[in-house]
């Protein structure tokens, strides 16, 4: 037997997207919901009233990460259920904000059948803290805290091109908190929209993801000579912005000609002194590189790294790799996987195995606890831009998988 | 019989463009102030104490161009003898400086000679608000007001990155005034550093300017469309980023493989959403194109703008011509030309004429005047760098250049 997911639960998860989605509204559909910012906070409060409307009890730990707990039980830890309000610049209205928005309502369904069924476990809704990585790099800031991938300290002293730094945002929104994050969860489960066109090309309503890809994250500093842009003869010159331009144009150039070659996105640039009549003395790009396997990452940022030591289109510049990370292909729970599976199953709804491309706080979990990641479709596989849009139909069906998922896991029985 | 420049007036000059030069000195050994911020406030108050030492009639106009009339005589108008006291973010100590220091230091010879000769014209020393058009794009906005070749209007709603205009950033510092600008100027004359290597590369002491080069400027806006740096499939990436490094890329290519091309520099972008996991949807560029020819800039610019438009290298991208703009090239007045080569020869100072590549006030007065326009040697050919530096011995000898010139333009006796 499964709680009954009614149509004022449907309605209730659709009104609750919309609510969120007004938070940080742009003119033209989208959200800007940057970490730290206003809007941040107005939507941490918006999930704190909820959490207070469900009877939860509410934590809010150092790095500003929330946490309702939902008390169902005890005898077999609890389990974690949530995604973030933080949003890109260019942000929409369902990533993050789906995840948060079903964990609610799903916490109310099973809260309203509960005495129907023996929950052994509690369930503990959460809202991760700086996921975007949007103004304050890197990502997965909150989630990686909770899992003992970054010290708290690290994470509140990352500073924004403005020179805040997350927790003075934080604290000027009045979320860095003084509590304790859960130390009782054995699972985490995040309902999430998918960013990709796979599932909406497959004609499958719901993505069962059994792994992420690798990523490498570079930040590479061109350094140049400042100088007129008129009268410095051209031997004299040394153009960290020319220098930088070529290495773009010419790394794409690679990924293009290279077989089965990770995606390359540069989508960030600080330039010095960005004046029109000086030359550029310090270009800085942020590259990303993506495969599904760390050694192709590994070896495509290799030859990436030497394209921007390339003399002949360093005109006379220097280049220094000022970060460069490697984020694992992680392997998600195959248990919590198979479970998703078996209620896709039992409900009838087409679903397929497959990788995200894009980091979740999922993934920072999965490296202490069994993790499950559930993609619903993006119309276009558009997201980070107002046009991301996830249809109604595929967010309810997300909302039914996720609250069999966790009755089943609070429930805990040997079936299962 | 000229006015004699003593050993203090030349310890005086050097002093003072020090003086200057410690007023948002950056820890590299420049400067840093922008038109409009406080240091440029602390710069025009060091200005302002001078004028009043001087016993000089003060006013402050509309824009913030600031004058000191010496009242030597009314018989035929006035002299108008300066620069700028603003600069690039990584401004040296002397570009624009020198002008205004030795425009002191003349008026004070000049004042102080005055008893023996029947001076027929006041000495008005200027500070012209915003030459570099470092914050506030474009450049030589206080002279061009004056020359009428910009509305007061126009001038003080230019927008700096940050959305403030002059308007208010003057009036923020006390230096948007109600002042009258003056209605009796005959000519114009400007002592200011080279900023290219033409000088040292010919060891000649003095350039004695008469034309410029014309200039195009264009700004340059790539437009795509924000998604996930991740999971956004290949065909559906707009990357506005990416298309416009490969035109920056291109452009300098064009630029070597034509001959006799003019000077390109792309030193100024601006990146939306400017975030690592976003695909840019919007990346403006601008573009500067300068050659002694104004056909040059024109034909060259349109053969950019043709690159820009090429639709395999903006892949799927538009571009729009957001400004385009061609500043002519001048020709500066040919009797005071005459005057300071004259004055070159009787000193012994060697000399040469020269062609300015950089703008300067004196050319937006050269539209409504006869304007003469002086330079003395940087080190290097380098300027808007720490290292800008003019040598002492230079600098004291475009003192004496200038005021031999001031004196003979005070006379304005038959036989000059």
């Amino acid at each position: 037997m499964f709680p009954e997911v009614t149509a004022a639960d449907e309605a209730a998860l659709l009104e609750l997207i919309f609510e969120f989605g007004v938070i940080g509204a742009t003119p033209d559909g989208g959200v800007c919901r940057l970490a730290g910012s206003p809007a941040d906070a107005k939507a941490r409060r918006l999930f704190s009233s909820e959490l207070k409307a469900l009877g939860a009890a509410i934590e809010l730990d150092p790095i500003g990460n929330q946490f309702g707990r939902m008390l169902f039980g005890t005898e077999r830890g609890a389990i974690l259920c949530g995604s973030h309000l933080d949003s890109q610049p260019t942000g929409g209205r369902f990533d993050g904000a789906l995840g948060i928005a079903a964990a609610i309502v799903a916490a109310r369904i099973l809260a309203r059948n509960s005495y129907k069924f023996r929950y052994r476990r509690d369930l503990i809704l959460c809202n991760w803290t700086n996921e975007e990585g949007a103004r304050f790099t890197p990502s997965l800031t909150g989630s990686s805290v909770f899992a003992g991938r970054m010290t708290l300290d690290q994470a509140l002293r990352l500073t924004d091109a403005n020179g805040e730094t997350l927790g003075r945002a934080l604290s000027a929104i009045g979320y860095l908190g003084s509590g304790t994050a859960p130390k009782d969860a054995v699972a985490a489960v995040e309902l999430h929209i998918e960013q990709g066109p796979e599932l909406e090309g497959a004609d499958v309503r719901v993505g069962i993801v059994d792994r992420s890809w690798a990523a490498r994250k570079m930040c590479l500093c061109f350094k140049g000579q400042p100088s007129h842009t008129g009268p410095t003869a051209k031997y004299q010159r040394r153009d960290a912005l020319l220098a930088a331009a070529r290495f773009v144009s010419l790394a794409h150039d690679l990924a293009e000609a290279t077989h089965d070659a990770p995606v390359l996105s540069i989508a960030r640039i600080e330039n010095a002194p960005n004046s029109t009549n000086v030359i550029a003395f310090e270009t800085r790009l942020w590259v990303e590189i993506r495969h599904s396997q760390e050694s192709a990452c590994e070896t495509f940022g290799d030859r990436v790294l030497r394209l921007a030591e390339d003399e002949q289109n360093l005109g006379g510049c220097q280049v220094a790799t000022e970060q460069d990370q490697l984020r694992p292909a992680v392997r998600l729970d195959p248990e919590g996987h198979r479970l998703a599976t078996e209620i896709c199953g039992r409900l009838g709804i087409s679903w397929k195995s497959m990788a995200t491309v894009a980091g979740h706080d999922a993934l920072a979990l999965s490296q202490v606890m069994p993790s499950t990641l559930i993609f619903v479709p993006s119309v276009g596989g558009i997201s980070h831009s107002p046009k991301e849009l996830t249809k109604p139909s595929d967010a309810l069906t997300g909302l039914r998988v996720l609250v069999d998922w966790l009755h089943l896991r609070l429930l805990d029985e040997a079936a299962h």
